[in-house]
């Protein structure tokens, strides 16, 4: 074996960077639970037929050219999941007994073989709550809710930008844009916070909009200074149908917005996200952090499991996808102080490790989380190895100590200690 | 798109399922961390080399065969995990400037291409706590310690077995079994509980073990009523330096046992584990239910990730693999009444919908896992809906009720209905 090496793309996480995890996981898993959502768990290994349907990569999607595949023993065609949503669509098409709506949250890695660059790996981790058979736009506005939630627990500020796909279909139509050129136009027009107006006039020009056409569209797009503006000002212009159903579910969840408590909702006429199977609601969040990465983003795909299922049923659904790693910069970016371990307090027996193992089990069973030197090294190495993990409090135990019922506990950082009885130290930690 | 199937020999699962196994992860993270285990996350994919490495997968391991392999877009050839421990070994290499011992946990899952039988899966999840860096067999005992805690925690009596691969060594050295034949001993010897004791003099014999051989094995191999009988049996007729060295590991492991208030270890000296990497104590947990399989079985591995890295190195570990699948029937079993969902309460409008957000919302805060119906079907619809997802209790909100300030509380399983404030509500769901 010569060196070792990860596969290209993925990465390990040490404790310090897992407890971040984990704290970010945990956070969001409570938010899901406080508002009705249940937890599933679906395969990383699906057969390819499913993740290649036409309705679910796509025939000309990236996601096509960059799943994995395998193959089992008995010669047939695998792949491992590219999102959470194909088989989650799967899961609805085979359990068509369950109860409408249906709440649920998922998570777990997935795999694309793309390019490679700073903030996007080959494997990495989605968490993604959904509703299906809603077709209402409470739900859409629950969703933003949840998101919201999510980020304040994490103790982050957030804006949540929303906006539907009828409203921007509404406007393709009053400035006549033709049928086969409207996906190419919302994919340019989504891109307005990255390129800049300029750069998304480029891509119309290319994709054959004209001049005359791209600034009526612009008009339509710009944002006012409060949503209530934003709306009143497209009210007066707008007049295809689609168009103001588009309106209505704006006006509808700027209604739901308010009673559900939200404080950073802000209408984005030309927010669209890039992805064909949006049918209504789209919303895309963002962390107050220098990160400029969407932290979540999501929106209501009415068609897709219907479509996915042979297009015989329609079914409603709306969800978002948090992205795990960018949450995970910003909690980073803000906190200096990195915890290495969760070990709150290590034991440090002095020619005592036998009886120790018995203090130790009665720390743990206090609820403290515990570790002891099982190697009776010398006290300098013990404190050196509590000091690179960032341990918080040392006991020493001595002879001595045992002999008087007592223990000497260490505050690491003020390095202030006290000789106490056990359940005294127990309680200075609780 | 015709018909849709999973992969073979993976599973989807939905809310009844998954919260059956949130709780065992819960709770066995949560003692992992008691005793100062840290998180860490290792990725699934991995480099074929990695996975095949000779002292991995082994050459001639079942293990091997049974990797599901793929290919990046640069034609590196990868492979997904089988277990957890080689990607473990992999970083333990990739990252020697840790501080030792390294204690950590990791869960996940991992994916074996083998036959499907009952209980078998093709994808499924192990969860390993492994301390590296200590030789002292005080770390094993701390292993059995975890695994006792974690299953009272879980609500079960448990049994774990124990024995050390040097004293079975040591018998094979004291009745002159050729070395090439003593791994093929220790497979057949392992199989004493499932194949009983003529299986294993069938397969001993097949080996080409002569019948008196057997005999005397059998006879060192026997169980006492107690730990103390079997060791001190043991004691007179071991006479090979490995063997005595095993009796040592024995006598301290129920030592430490005893240190730690262990109420469940078993000395059963023909316990031996399949794998060959093993080196020391060996142990095997079975939880008290009518289910057979072990429920957590590991070991001592001094040698595996020193030769994993080239063989320069000796680094010795022990830790123990949980095996999800089998603690989720044990629990089943146990308990009748299915949670189908984590909701505590539903709330159903009457008419109140806009206004019953901000309730829903308020109930949220309080920390209640609630949900509302957000569709305006009807109040039996919406029992209809409560009851299918077991939820216990259900809160009216009639316009009647809101100019009263009141909202009607139902207990679902009693039927007992009462009108309360809000805060009254909530303070009888906590």
């Amino acid at each position: 074996m010569k060196e070792l090496q990860l596969a290209k793309g993925v990465r390990d996480f040490p404790p310090e960077e897992k407890m971040i995890r984990d704290r970010i996981i945990n956070t969001i898993k409570q938010v899901f639970e406080l508002y009705g959502y249940n937890p599933i768990e679906l395969p990383i290994l699906e057969r390819y037929e499913t993740l290649a349907a036409k309705y679910a990569a796509g025939e000309e999607s990236d996601a096509l050219k960059e799943i994995f595949v395998t193959e089992d023993n008995g010669k047939r065609k695998l792949g491992l999941r590219f999102d959470l949503t194909v088989p989650f669509s799967r899961f609805i098409g085979m359990n068509p007994e369950m109860k409408m709506p249906f709440k649920k949250y998922v998570t777990g890695q997935v795999f694309r073989d793309g390019p490679i660059k700073k903030g996007r790996y080959r494997e990495f981790t989605q968490f993604d709550p959904d509703i299906v058979g809603c077709e209402d736009v409470i739900a859409d506005a629950e969703i933003m809710s949840i998101t919201e939630t999510v980020f304040n627990n994490l103790g982050f500020e957030c804006v949540i930008e929303f906006n539907t796909r009828k409203l921007i279909n509404g406007i393709l139509e009053d400035l006549k844009i033709p049928e086969k050129k409207k996906f190419g136009v919302i994919v340019s027009v989504d891109k307005f916070k990255k390129i800049g107006e300029e750069g998304v006039e480029q891509e119309l020009l290319q994709k054959g909009i004209k001049k005359d056409i791209i600034i009526k569209l612009f008009d339509y797009l710009r944002q006012g200074k409060t949503n209530e503006e934003t709306l009143t000002r497209l009210k007066k212009v707008i007049k295809s149908n689609t168009g103001k159903e588009g309106l209505k579910e704006i006006e509808d969840l700027l209604v739901y917005s308010k009673e559900f408590g939200l404080n950073s909702v802000i209408f984005v006429p030309s927010l669209a996200r890039g992805l064909a199977y949006y049918t209504g609601p789209v919303y895309e969040a963002y962390l107050n952090s220098s990160i400029t990465s969407s932290a979540a983003g999501g929106g209501r795909y009415d068609e897709l499991i219907g479509k996915f299922l042979g297009g015989k049923q329609r079914i409603p659904a709306t969800g978002i996808s948090f992205g795990i790693e960018v949450i995970v910069e910003a909690i980073k970016e803000k906190e200096k102080l990195e915890r290495k371990s969760v070990v709150q307090l290590f034991v440090i027996p002095i020619k005592t490790r036998q009886k120790c193992i018995g203090i130790v089990q009665q720390l743990r069973k206090a609820g403290l989380n515990t570790d002891m030197d099982l190697m009776e090294k010398g006290i300098s190495k013990n404190l050196e190895y509590a000091n690179a993990y960032n341990i918080p409090y040392v006991l020493f135990v001595g002879e001595q100590e045992l002999k008087l019922g007592k223990v000497k506990l260490r505050d690491m950082l003020s390095g202030k200690e006290e000789m106490l009885t056990l359940a005294q130290a127990i309680n200075r930690l609780k």
